[in-house]
């Protein structure tokens, strides 16, 4: 997972592969086009995104709605919101949330730093809250900054883990068809219960699939299914005699359970738009935060994607042959699915300071050449300065060495337990310190086993990520 | 969770449940019962168990079949064979496993020490391996310890949560209609599409659930239905002329697809026997594993299980104004959700012995009154004895108290360092040993802050369970 700095690298934006798309087969789709409209087809469409999050969660078990559940400390939403905003042509992104949770959405914005966010309040079903955030989209307000966009993404707060290249599938699609939406094979079979509890039938299930998110449209196709439906909500509101005279009548094609009930935005396409959603099939990366097992699951996800890097700091004098380079071997060696990188504090060293742009959220800081912590606190200071901490929180380790023969164990533990307060300190800023005492036998095999023991515990640390654990001096 | 023995208190067998069924009731329900069926109805069925675990396991993007990854170290299909095993009135409990994967079976069940087990070969699909487990019940062969059950239940091998209350329901449930199935809602709306890769249509969600496992069936009920889809391939194998002449062709109902890619054991006694299967709510409880995220919520979900109860050990000459006691108070206060009990490790105290037995997986052992590790020694030895470790690990930490003016810091540090030497031997035997070292200043308010982070140190390493940081001496 990357920072959520929109611009990064990734996938060109939707233009280019709309281009490559040849004139027969754009006559051949559902909607047909003239070649006035085909040709406006070939510019890359403008896109923004709507993420209704006014559910309340009640599935999860647990009284604070799912999107605002926190895993490692942040909002579930907050994930979903970096996923989408770090696509540089996702140019807004409207979110639907209910009154009650208008502040803590704002602060959330704040305190995360997300960009390009517009809120509006939910309505009180899903369908309604997309409704909202589609009309803040359409109405070109005096203070708004909102456009018009070509197509519209719609998806899920609780699916944190959306990637670029299927958002983009989506989006050529709906420019396409109209209409889009991701799939995915079904996991269970689907019966339909008959009225006295028991099986009426079973469907197949290769020919069903699982309908997720994030869907795409043409943003004039859902608004104007949306706006059917409104007529016809209107309509119902009427008396029989108002209805009979009334203009909207010709145009209710609609079910009170489609707003109020359904969730299935390609269906209202279809109905009210004749629209044929084209189907992409997605990853399993799709799927939706919907029980407390879901959250340890996305929790574990996390952490595993954050732990995939490591930084070894340590000071430029270093030669070759040191300690520190010995650790890093040791780790490439023990961690072989973890990218181990390393560097120096030094100004110069411009390829630390890529590492912290990269970003890595790992860092061992071996401090041989110098006094006790003098190489760790250069880089707390560095950390503190990048802003690295507020998305995840950072693990930094401080490594050092005991050569018994020339200290004593017990005075060496005395002067390393400074780094408790050092650890409660950085803790303030998500930084999460521990240290690590590395034995220094001068037999060579001895050193080796001393380094295994100390690779797996920066692999433990970095992996549960615990706060329970900063300012531990752990030994190897 | 529960230790994996059987016998252990739960819901009664389900016989009591079915006697309070009414005679009308029963009268009415699909499968019409003659006076002396129903008679033989009220009394307890005999119950076995088939569990299908030939799977490849693809979906999970890992090489081992997701039946057999591990969770704690211990493969996912142990968890599920326990759920079984503990409920006392499932007699037998057929698994059918592949030829390679047999002699793993045999090592799992020989290693947690699984009973009342049989396995089978499975078959190259899902139903050709329940077909061979329901063949080996069917059969009386003379070396054959299994019977004829009158219900057998079909379970998966990859949902391990399953709790004894819906077996319960789902056997009474086939008991009366000959066939029930556990459901849940769907998370996802389905939808079907068209042969283009548009939507063709989408299903209504509420009208429609998800079938789960368990399912349970009267033995005759599925055993028939399966024997039919059988004759129909015996069918297909004959030539044109030979199936004109076949005895079997009027009995031909079935179709390839059915036996080769269908899934739904429901659907095959609705099809076959006529059966239609009484539809049971499931708890989400019962979800599958199936991608690489369900098995990090599985082994979150055990973790956070196993953990739910800590016992306190310490010597039984403390009096109640000791440190042990103070900080079994604050565990209390600070884990509230954490059952926190105590004992003392003389032979007397049946306390002790009846928490080993109940089971708890977390030990604090307080060493004040006696040397170094003199109490946590003999914890661990009763704990070897007990093979509570068997299904999983066991987390002890030993706790030890500082007081800076009779003994100085390094002092302590060094000759508490054999933490290290006696966790690696109790390591082996899947106890994780980790050492607490508790600053114990004489200003009541300070040392109340020291056993309050000292509780959230233990916190830590019981929700953790990390094998990574044994032997390893922290500091409150």
């Amino acid at each position: 997972m990357e920072l959520g700095l929109p611009g990064g690298p990734g996938p060109a934006e939707p233009g280019p592969r709309l281009r490559g798309l040849r004139g027969e087969d754009r006559a051949a789709s559902a909607s047909s086009v003239s070649q006035a409209e085909a040709e406006a087809g070939r510019r890359a469409p403008s896109v923004a995104a709507v993420l209704p999050a006014g559910g309340s969660g009640e599935r999860m078990g647990v009284p604070t709605p799912k999107q605002f559940c926190p895993i490692l400390e942040r909002p579930l939403i907050s994930y979903t919101l970096q996923a989408l905003e770090r696509v540089c042509w996702i140019k807004d992104i409207v979110v639907a949330v209910t009154g009650e949770n208008m502040e803590v959405m704002k602060d959330i914005i704040q305190r995360y730093q997300h960009k390009h966010i517009s809120l509006v309040e939910a309505g009180v079903t899903r369908h309604r809250s997309i409704f909202n955030a589609l009309k803040a989209l359409a109405e070109d307000q005096p203070n708004s900054k909102l456009a018009k966009p070509e197509v519209v993404i719609i998806h899920d707060a609780v699916r944190p883990f959306v990637e670029e290249g299927v958002l983009l599938e989506v989006v050529i699609a709906a420019k396409e068809h109209g209409a889009a939406g991701a799939i995915r094979p079904l996991v269970s079979t689907v019966i339909s219960p008959s009225v006295d509890g028991c099986l009426d039938y079973s469907l197949e299930r290769a020919r069903h699939r699982a309908s997720e998110m994030p869907q795409a449209f043409l943003f004039d196709v859902i608004y104007e299914a949306y706006q059917q439906v409104e007529i016809y909500l209107k309509i119902i509101s009427l008396t029989w005699s108002e209805l009979e005279n009334s203009p909207f009548l010709g145009k209710a094609k609609c079910s009170d359970y489609d707003l109020e009930f359904g969730t299935e935005c390609l269906q209202l396409a279809l109905k009210y738009c004749h629209t044929k959603a084209k189907l992409v099939e997605g990853s399993p990366d799709l799927w939706k935060v919907t029980y407390k097992r879901d959250l340890y699951a996305a929790e574990s996800i996390i952490k595993e994607r954050i732990s995939q890097q490591i930084c070894i700091v340590m000071d430029a004098k270093e030669d070759e042959e040191h300690l520190g380079h010995c650790l890093e071997e040791m780790l490439r060696k023990e961690l072989n699915h973890v990218k181990v990188t390393s560097g120096a504090l030094c100004h110069a060293d411009r390829h630390l300071q890529q590492i912290i742009l990269e970003p890595c959220y790992n860092f061992v800081c071996v401090n041989v050449m110098t006094s006790d912590f003098e190489e760790t606190q250069k880089l707390l200071n560095m950390l503190e300065k990048s802003n690295l901490s507020i998305l995840y929180p950072v693990v930094v380790i401080s490594v050092h060495f005991l050569d018994c023969k020339s200290v004593p164990f017990g005075q060496k533990m005395e002067h390393l337990m400074q780094i408790r307060e050092l650890a409660k300190e950085v803790k303030k800023r998500n930084i999460l310190l521990c240290g690590l005492l590395i034995y220094y036998p001068q037999d060579k095999q001895r050193l080796q086993e001393s380094l295994r023991q100390g690779a797996a515990i920066i692999a433990t640390l970095i992996k549960e990520r615990n706060a329970g654990l900063v300012g531990q001096l752990l030994i190897a």
